[in-house]
């Protein structure tokens, strides 16, 4: 039985103009994921502020999320640090926190090779008693996990699942096929909100949309239309999504976690799903012509802004 | 005034067979080093195994190092984490418990531009009142820190100096340059173990060599040759050591930190300075005949191994 | 009206034992692929050995390609060099040898930035009166073609199409997007033949398989497929395709080129489609085991060789 | 005996407005760089926009180079092309026209590993009777040269001499060493001219600056104090030309080859000693704001340009 399939948007995190998490607004954005239906929610994903929280903000996003969701869908938790011992002890964090399964990439900074990561994978497993996904992210880790390791690690238990944010589709492809072979011991989820669609003809067994943060409805849809084998629904429903996720194409002057978060962030806060588009540090949030580039988009894919774009943003370099 | 010049090794953390601090070896690591005459010591530089320890082993590192130092040299401490609210809370912690310095790198895994490295840099040195020094590090970190921005964070009081282990001798010369006309406000280290001497030359006001943990008195020797002006012993001293270096590239089969590091603690190993050459989960210990491909490069530098190299070694994979 | 729509394998260019282009092989091979109903042929892309080809046999191989398909099909010819002066002599020759459309990559070797590469097309495009496709191939020239320069060349009427291998699904849906916005200016066609069922539903025109060369039936079934909105089909055939596609990844101790053309040659070899399966210089030609995988792959893909794999493979190295 | 030592400019190549061979501006350089007493010149390397002109240019521009050298010093000439049977006729050509040695570099384009690698510079040399040096470029070729790899094919008799402008200075260290111990089968030469000094602490044998063909007197005199031993003059000789190297540096919106050789050829024709500092297709040439920062650059090194900035640069974009 594949376990987390579905729908599963990596949680954005929401704080308040000083910074600090806002739990309003975290509980507006949850409960309207749910009820668009979505099947899980993956907290502390890079999408979700990881790397820039403290420890004490980690526990505080996982357990605000764990009370809000209150058990309709699972909770996935990021526990991501540089390596294995550093990882275990957010594992066991989370573990005790409610979480319902771990997420976790291959070491990082330090280099080294499959061999480590391998060992990396099989130590958290064995100290901590959730299902353990693995993310596969080489833009941030500078490593791709190769399927065969993948699927080996499914086979052997140690794994439940993958998160796939590749930008490989090819290895994409293999992966499943493998996996599919292997008896289907991974969860094959893709991280690629923009060819979802591509990724569930390969056989993908659900996505990890950012964008589902912004417009979950769609998402959604088109996982039930895939169950039914209505392909050009689906792509229809990408072609949407795709045209969506050009606002983090078209601001200015922005680069990586800011271009990206930065812009579902401001969309959200447009779509008053959340009070303040702020970004954690050293990050700039969003202001002035780039919330009215995201108000624009937004608007011409039939998603109207229902709070004033010139109310949305205040730069932390202004300070 | 330039501060924290000369030969500062970042300090290898020994390991006992089960993978906690070994307090004695640390102690008669540091204090050969302090005897040999080095300028300062670093801890929780990326040798000193920050990225795979824990929260509390990072502080038994710390602690212990000021402890053994006892005030003899300046202790620089590493606050390696991914972003600037994380690593402020360990640039408080080191200075709590008494640290001479922070050392820090751009942030990691999220990505980020130029303006984000720039305040992240700023906000830590907000926060602690300690001299911060970057660490400019993009085998690791996947960016390198620009001159032009280290020389105005300089100038601005932000930055005490820079660990340079970026493989840009050419970047390394514009930056010591740049520095020298502007006052000279960083103290500039290389750290690049095998062409200090070429650093010296480009105006370098120090080294921070790893291998500086296996060979401490020649680092010092030449340290004290580029004071005198004495450009052959330089050369001739860098000759030894680039020789020595070779510890990291006689072994087979091993990557990344398992070969750097797994080198200079095996040959310390059978230097007699620390007990075991236990590696950090999830890395592989050297044994068998990287140890001995290591006793014999040892013998060929002039460094004969005074322990039996038979006795060096067990795998952690082996468990 | 879009041009060289469908399937349109890049040629594979079959070599004597002693080096020679086989002109026997070559024919048999392209007229294999005409038979199964290809919309069109590539030669000298990179499959095509274009880059370890010297002038006069780049020249030789259009001009055999363009006798031996006799105007069945439109003959595409690649155009690689390092810079725009080279390329232009290229494509001339081109078109006096009966080329019927000239493919070109970004400049590589010298290093510059978007504003050369959309001269380097525009002048291309002014020099020679075909029509004109850019293909984008990071892995060999080392940057990504951006979709908006490729659309904004489409509407100018310099490119007529993109051969996309860059790898990037993402990019590749923005960039079907933008086309079809734009009216449609450009032939949009996929490399990865282990995704081409993604790709038609990202909107692609076709697709350069290189694994066209050993099963070209089974691409032509899949456009037809996708003609007829028949996905599941086009999906059953991409899944049998990715599975021949492992021919590349069962063999050892090949590297890059040997990898991946050696495999289809061997195949090719196997199948009985060319004499030979010898390499240019310097890369290795398959041989022994890695012929025997190769067979074993063929044979589970339900394409069993018919020719004895024992007899296929004579090593350069060995000479 | 080791050939081929000391200064050794890879020369830029001049052109008319017109964009042809400004053979009485080659002719000027040349004789200055001569005269100031260099002991080679290198034509066609990368700096000599080999990867820029038709075969035709390139037999130019060495038959030119033989013409005005007259035997005065060696010429060595780049033969620089994909791969080994491209490369071989280059070299072909270039004995027939009077080289003293050629130059190569990697294979590109085209994926291969070490092995195709060393079999390429073995087949180029079975080919030709001439010098073989080999050209470590992997800014341009992507793949570093192994020192091991360049050693073995040094004793071997394959290779006379590397080229290195990899960047990376800790292998330079490692394989002037090696080498030293070989026997010294190679004259190893340093491409970096920011850093000749330190790679003659190294062991260099020499060095092909770029810079060179600027301020060419600079760079024998720093040959000349490094064989008395001089080292502090060879240091002040490389702070003089560091910072003369700004020229490629303080202009702006200007890309790689655009930046490096483009600010060359502004520096020359400001001191006279070439007409224009036309670039080649499609390459911008440097104009207004960017040809004033590079005299003051100049000015500011003492060495005055003898040129009116507001004559020098006219831009192909412009046409």
């Amino acid at each position: 039985m594949a376990l987390f399939t579905g729908v599963i948007p990596p949680v954005v995190t929401p704080l308040t103009d000083s910074g600090e998490l806002d739990t309003a607004s975290y509980e507006r954005s949850l409960n309207r994921m749910i009820d668009a239906g979505v099947d899980g929610l993956f907290v502390l994903g890079s999408s979700s502020e990881v790397a820039f929280s403290t420890d004490a903000r980690r526990e505080e996003i996982i357990r605000e999320a764990v009370r809000i969701v209150g058990g309709r869908v699972p909770v996935l938790v990021g526990c991501i640090d540089t390596e294995t011992n550093r990882v275990i002890e957010h594992a066991k964090t989370a573990a005790r926190l409610g979480a319902d399964a771990i997420v976790a990439t291959a070491p990082f900074y330090a280099l080294g090779g499959l061999k480590e990561i391998e060992r990396h994978f099989r130590k958290i497993h064995e100290a901590v008693d959730l299902p353990l996904l693995a993310y596969d992210i080489p833009v941030c880790v500078h490593v791709k996990l190769p399927p065969a390791l993948l699927v080996t690690l499914g086979k052997d238990g140690v794994l439940a699942g993958v998160k796939d944010s590749s930008g490989d589709d090819v290895s994409f492809r293999f992966l499943t096929q493998d996996n599919e072979r292997a008896g289907h011991p991974l969860t094959v989820l893709t991280g690629h909100e923009v060819v979802v669609d591509g990724a569930y003809l390969s056989g993908a067994d659900g996505c990890v949309p950012g964008l589902g943060n912004v417009d979950p409805v769609s998402y959604v849809k088109q996982w039930q239309a895939y169950q039914k084998g209505d392909w050009e629904e689906v792509r229809a429903l990408q072609n949407h999504l795709t045209d969506l996720m050009r606002i983090v194409l078209v601001t200015q002057g922005l680069t990586g976690f800011a271009a990206g978060i930065g812009a579902f962030k401001t969309a959200m806060a447009l779509l008053g799903v959340i009070d303040s588009n702020r970004m954690p540090e050293p990050v700039e949030t969003l202001v002035g012509d780039n919330v009215l580039a995201i108000a624009q988009q937004l608007q011409a894919c039939g998603m109207p802004p229902v709070v004033d774009p010139a109310t949305v943003g205040t730069s932390i370099y202004a300070e």
